[in-house]
């Protein structure tokens, strides 16, 4: 027999007045299906709706077994982080043009998520980045990224040099606007940019990609999870290192940023029949057309 | 107590006579080392030495615990795929430009090969894909690749068409010179000429490279190698698939050419303190320069 | 005043039955202008249509004053290589999805050609590459080109060498599948596919691209057009030169291809309001999207 | 009778003080060889050597009919920028690894020099790229560039958005780290790193490369330098605008960067056998190697 869902979170795009009345409707069709629904803090404090409560995500994570999301890509890479130590599965409708990770239409949740409250849906897991940012050996930053770690130039500077190690082994130095280490989740993201290659979710790897180096032979690299990259700030003014959205800045000569697969994944849920694939093809026009 | 090797298969590079007096000396210090020493079939024909036999792929699987291989990578990559069904170790000693898989300089073979008899070496373990192509379900070819599986238009058609699919699912149509799938240890090779991502040899996947696509969104995608993948050809005159080096040629529509991982794996062994990464920035002067 | 046409070449698709309607409404409406027609001797015979002629490139350009041709752009493309002697302006009307070069859409070919018959046009002007293939000092293939020169590996062959100079200037020995000399025109066909950039038409130059070349360091270059490109097999199995679609199989060590600057060049005419980058954005879905 | 220069600008690398002993006996050497010196104001306050006086570049511009320079290409860079209202031809000493335009090795400048002086030389031009910043109608910035014009998101944003037009015509719109228009000079340099091709420094034109593009259908165009280009900030917090390496920073929604081909040129002189080519394969190991 399928797990069926009892205890919906709700939450919608952070300082989104104007979906009230979505969630109100996604609500009472929850309700319906015989869950109960508690809605998120920002969510309540943003459209003025407190019916369901205004809970912060660590008591959504202690009374709820799913999340609905209501936003794009950057809502559910927010909501993710934030639910992941919870391990609440998400699914995500979207309003606009389709994510890769939002991928339920606004004209057909409630056809979505019926059979999906009742446990009919394809489910997958995925990794996530976490890591710091050392000063002289101390912790000044720690981070956790569902998409990419980002390790950056200053406005002002023409570059930055890094030196990146992989467990005990020095793999390279070099010169470059930055470096992305991406998951596979963000391999469709900056990394794709920057001229790095797709990793299939079910990939356990990151990749690791230069943006703008100064040598051609800047080809990326993909890197089995299993052991940390550190990366070593050794010129350039102002650096920062970015993960996801979370930022530092200035970084001095000599920090080290070291990043490691985390023991937190996220679960997100699609529709049955949901591909992977198709999303590709459909986000990337993936070998379409010309 | 570490391994030691008791029986050593000595090979050389395939129609070079000049080699003889390498393996003659390689010989002596190996049965002065306490080993065995079985000299291969082409080996001895080609240098007309028979002092230790004249021994095929299959019978050096049964006698020998140890390759020992003279050449370059692409003597290597020939030989490796003969003994994958043995289940032999190969230590590559390189006369020329020092390869990827083959890191021992011919000035340096004895300094190296000492320790490494006694059981002192790195070992890794590199993945195979192995295959087919089907005509009307029928299977009419069978290969095994070390490096890669490549599917690509004839000589007198400006391309191919392929579908593909991985596992139950569509992936993609591409319009192309051809496709690439490569594994880790054949990222560093072709693929890399056709714009692929370099993959580590830990990671459990295969890139799948178009080589000049049609169309301008063809990014690369790195695959598990937990699931088939099956390239069917839609279009184009006198295509061909090539598992490595071995090829099938005036491929027809309809034809399916179909990759797994294969049970088989190569084992390299390298002197103690071999470094992946060294290898890389030697090979690809990676990230180095300008 | 503007100039005004008063013969014009009506040129089908080759091998195309079914548009011997639209030719017959095209060449009514051209007569309805004020026009003479004559119909080309392959369209003629494939559509079995005589009323206006059967008419050799040679005695078109000698009776003509503009071509209208309807097909795609490999249609244009061989038929402006033909007509290109004969200087006469080419109009395309594309049947199926817009070209490149042959951008009036059927169902609008009316409203389009009324107010171009009478002068009211855009005009722009491609360059031609002339070349030839010589061996031991023999000129043993001559050809012409709109797209592009392409020196390519043969297929039992795992690469081609070739050595490159520029007027008298040595610039690179490359290892690769091929080699791609492309003008403005070709671009945006066969050298984007391999990586190279777009060239406006205006630039007076060719754009130098390896395709899948042995090294990351392999950018395209442009050349200017006033020096010669002299391209010499070093190495390589049944390699091959083409000119746009003319194609010289098995070439030997030591054959070399020289390109120029043709004298000649052709001359497309739009409709007014036409825009180069239009086209682009629509047919590389240029910059668009995700 | 070839042309003999008489009075050479001596100026040094910015802030290098220990390269006295060099531009002293360069100095003598010129002196030697029947020319005047004038050294640049910052190399004699820097190095603290004012025998040939302290003079700015509107001054050497005046007195002097060639520029001698010793440092690296960032250094020429900065000084051809300031001398080219004047049109002084600049010869390259470099005192570390060969730049693409500083082209004497500092063992080799008598050498070089001697001939050079003499009137025996190569010359080639380099085109330069001017511009300005408009903010609702008004010049708020002015430049000059020999290598490339950045136009590039802050370091809080994740992007800038670009609409591009050409002449009239409407190019695109672009999402993307960042915009270089390159010069053919500026083609080996940054925009290099972000995936351009390299022009011939005879390419009468630009190259827009676009950095880290939200699109992969992101290729590079090369456009003729005859039509002015124009870049409008359509989001994006505090983006900026660099010409070679001055910056105008916190540019706003609106703002208007353009760009047009400066009637200012820049000389270089280099020795007799100079070559570009063989510049490039040394520099960016074109095509060399694996």
């Amino acid at each position: 027999m399928p797990h069926r869902f009892r205890h919906a979170a709700l939450i919608g795009k952070y300082q989104a007045q104007g979906i009230r009345p979505m969630l109100q409707s996604i609500a009472e069709f929850l309700i319906g299906q015989g869950l109960d629904v508690s809605v998120e803090r920002e969510t309540a404090l943003n459209t003025g709706w407190s019916d369901h409560g205004a809970y912060t995500s660590a008591e959504l994570g202690q009374r709820c077994d799913i999340a609905v999301v209501v936003g794009g890509d950057g809502t559910m890479l927010g909501i993710a982080r934030e639910l992941a130590p919870h391990n609440l599965p998400l699914v995500g409708i979207n309003q606009g043009r389709l994510g890769f990770i939002t991928d339920i239409r606004a004209s057909d949740w409630a056809e979505a998520l019926g059979p999906m409250m009742q446990g009919d849906f394809e489910e997958e897991r995925r990794a996530m980045i976490e890591g710091d940012v050392r000063r002289d050996g101390e912790i000044i930053f720690e981070g956790l990224s569902l998409n990419d770690v980002v390790v950056s130039r200053g406005n002002t500077a023409s570059m930055v040099e890094l030196r990146i190690d992989v467990g005990d082994e020095f793999v390279a130095n070099i010169r470059a606007d930055g470096l992305i280490i991406s998951s596979p989740t963000g391999s469709t993201a900056y990394a794709l940019s920057a001229g790095g290659p797709i990793l299939h979710p079910a990939i356990a790897g990151w990749v690791m990609v230069p943006i703008a180096s100064h040598t051609l032979s800047n080809r990326p690299i993909v890197l089995p999870d299993g052991q940390d990259v550190m990366v070593t700030i050794v010129a350039g003014r102002d650096s920062s290192a970015n993960f996801d959205m979370h930022r530092l800045a200035s970084l001095l000569h000599g920090d080290q940023v070291r990043v490691r697969r985390s023991a937190q994944t996220v679960r997100f849920l699609h529709p049955r029949g949901w591909s992977y694939y198709a999303t590709l093809r459909r986000k990337l026009r993936w070998y379409e057309g010309v």
